[in-house]
């Protein structure tokens, strides 16, 4: 089936809104953090560890994918639910992103065919079209895939962009055309940066196309501003049907993630919770800390005393910080278990606030809280 | 309370036997193998997961938890248990191992006081002494501390050995007399090489100083031929006392463990599974394959089909092949799932054939597969 959303309730001062997503895999509350599998694998977790932390639906990369271990390995293994043994919902991204981020020595080609590029892995040379993004995704077997868009960088131009939307909006037209699976659905995406009128268009347009799903996009490529950010949202949000669930695309910042609620977005996705969580860094309730940070070496607290955790609930600081300091993997599956599912605490929280109409006091109260930075 | 071990059957054509130990966590069957938390961690695995492959005892190394984070800060957390989550009884080495084979440019200064080396961290200076080991053996609170001694190269000459010997018993004896934790069982090791009148002595001196168990060590250093390893069980076992636990050190090779349960060895230990997990490795009942190999790439059947492991359960060598080759952490994680869980089910069927008065017979049976080799 394609996924349904259906609107509960609309917060009554904010856009925020609380609904369901029913999936191929099961009904999930939104607004939902989505944690972020890349290589068919949330790094360093097992799919229980994935989710205990209440996890719905997961993000797998259709670029890394394609070129690692192929699309035809995971068709023949039964498609990704069953390659990676997670038996809930998947969303694959088109691809576009990586090839934009990752081409080796950042070179590509686009023409009205798609993009041509060199692998990042081995240098060679590819070319990821609208429909070939398509058809991996097909193969994948992912319950939503994404169209291919162009992600242009946060320093394009008005007069760039206008052109780059109308390419995507021809490119989405394409890969629509192509996409046949009656159990994926496919979602738009709106570009068009901080520029009202452009965003207004590209909503207005890819919507008429009618997709299961409208995701905002060129809001977490390369350094845009916070305000570029909520520019995207609030101009697109408007021309988006209440009726089809909006995606933030790589958005995971836990303030990111308050304002795009706000503003009317469902879900979220984002490396964040898993990448800085390698790195030593953890979520909590009054800032982000470093558990790497000599302060920790004999504190026999949790990570965050607010956090209902597998790792807050058995581990203390001072054990994740020896992990951490000698290089054990278990260090970064620790903290990627907490800070996946402090996020997804952080939207259960959003969700109640919505249904109580006060996410805006909710909001003043972490924020408050989350500044204190004891860090 | 101390460790005690229990004979239960002594299988009748070799010297194999099968007992019970208990412990402040529990009674277990032996033989058993142990994996290895070297760092207060089994690499990249959670308590839960070590505990799923029917773990028993878990190995902790003194020297690297010496030198992080410190005997200090772990008996601030409670011990070792309580530090890194294991409710499971756990057994620290003396340190003596690591200090001869890991000290900076592998130098280091034996004198009768203890040796002296350069961290391999930092390359400070530093002093283990018998005293200074068990002193930290006691405050990281493991179940079962290992005494001091000297482990000589493989090449090491007869001569050598003797004096070796005679320092390590003085060492035992100094460490002996600083042990006070009624809580910790202490073990003797047994020095000698494969010399018969060298582990002779070194056996009956060593058991003269009553211990709570005996190791035989020297058998994995550096090099060791199968041969000389046999040959150190045999001249040590008849000297050792039948109601105490025996423990063959830092070995964890299929084969290895067969052998030395056939010569009345109890427990055993060894990095051997985790380490070679990591690499891509994994022990099947047709011998060890490597999942890095090509032949893999759509192989939908598990590691090993007789395995019962959460791996072998959930997940195919394709999927393996793949976190495997594009160096996921999972990959890691579930290979040494499957490895510890492969040495420890090989121990559940030593048990039974010892039962059976059959042991002979099992191993016959599992070399020919063994042997196969079809990776």
């Amino acid at each position: 089936m394609k996924v349904k959303y259906s609107l509960l309730h609309q917060e009554e001062k904010t856009n925020a809104r609380y609904g369901i997503i029913e999936t191929n895999y099961g009904t999930y509350e939104t607004p939902m953090f989505m944690p972020v599998g890349t290589r068919a694998t949330v790094k360093g977790l097992t799919p229980e560890q994935v989710k205990e932390t209440k996890a719905g639906i997961c993000l797998a990369n259709t670029y890394h994918l394609w070129l690692r271990p192929g699309e035809n390995i995971i068709d023949h293994a039964g498609g990704l639910h069953r390659f990676m043994n997670y038996d809930g919902p998947i969303l694959t991204d088109s691809g576009g992103f990586q090839v934009f981020s990752l081409a080796k020595n950042k070179k590509k080609d686009i023409t009205e065919e798609g993009v041509q590029f060199k692998s990042h892995i081995d240098g060679q040379k590819l070319l990821l079209t609208p429909e070939k993004s398509i058809e991996i995704q097909n193969k994948l077997d992912s319950d939503i895939a994404m169209s291919f868009d162009e992600c242009p960088p946060a320093s394009a131009t008005h007069e760039y962009l206008k052109n780059s939307i109308e390419r995507t909006l021809r490119w989405a037209r394409r890969g629509k055309q192509v996409h046949k699976n009656p159990n994926q659905s496919l979602f738009g995406i709106v570009q068009g940066g901080p520029y009202k009128d452009l965003r207004k268009y590209s909503a207005i347009e890819t919507v008429k196309m009618d997709f299961d799903g409208y995701s905002i996009g060129g809001v977490a490529n390369d350094g845009e501003s916070k305000e570029d950010m909520y520019k995207a949202i609030d101009y697109s949000i408007p021309y988006l049907p209440k009726d089809k669930i909006r995606y933030l695309m790589g958005v995971g910042d836990p303030l990111d993630i308050i304002e795009g609620v706000i503003r009317g977005v469902d879900i979220f996705d984002c490396v964040l919770p898993t990448r800085i969580a390698r790195h030593g860094q953890a979520f909590t309730r009054r800032g982000k800390i470093n558990l790497h940070n000599a302060k920790f070496i004999k504190d026999l607290t949790p990570v965050d005393l607010e956090c209902d955790c597998y790792t807050c609930r058995n581990y203390t600081k001072s054990y994740i910080r020896h992990l951490i300091t000698t290089e054990e993997m278990l260090g970064g599956t620790l903290l990627s278990i907490h800070n996946i599912r402090f996020l997804i605490k952080l939207t259960e929280e959003l969700r109640e606030s919505i249904k109580n109409n006060n996410i805006l006091e909710y909001r003043q109260k972490f924020i408050e809280q989350y500044n204190k930075q004891d860090a």
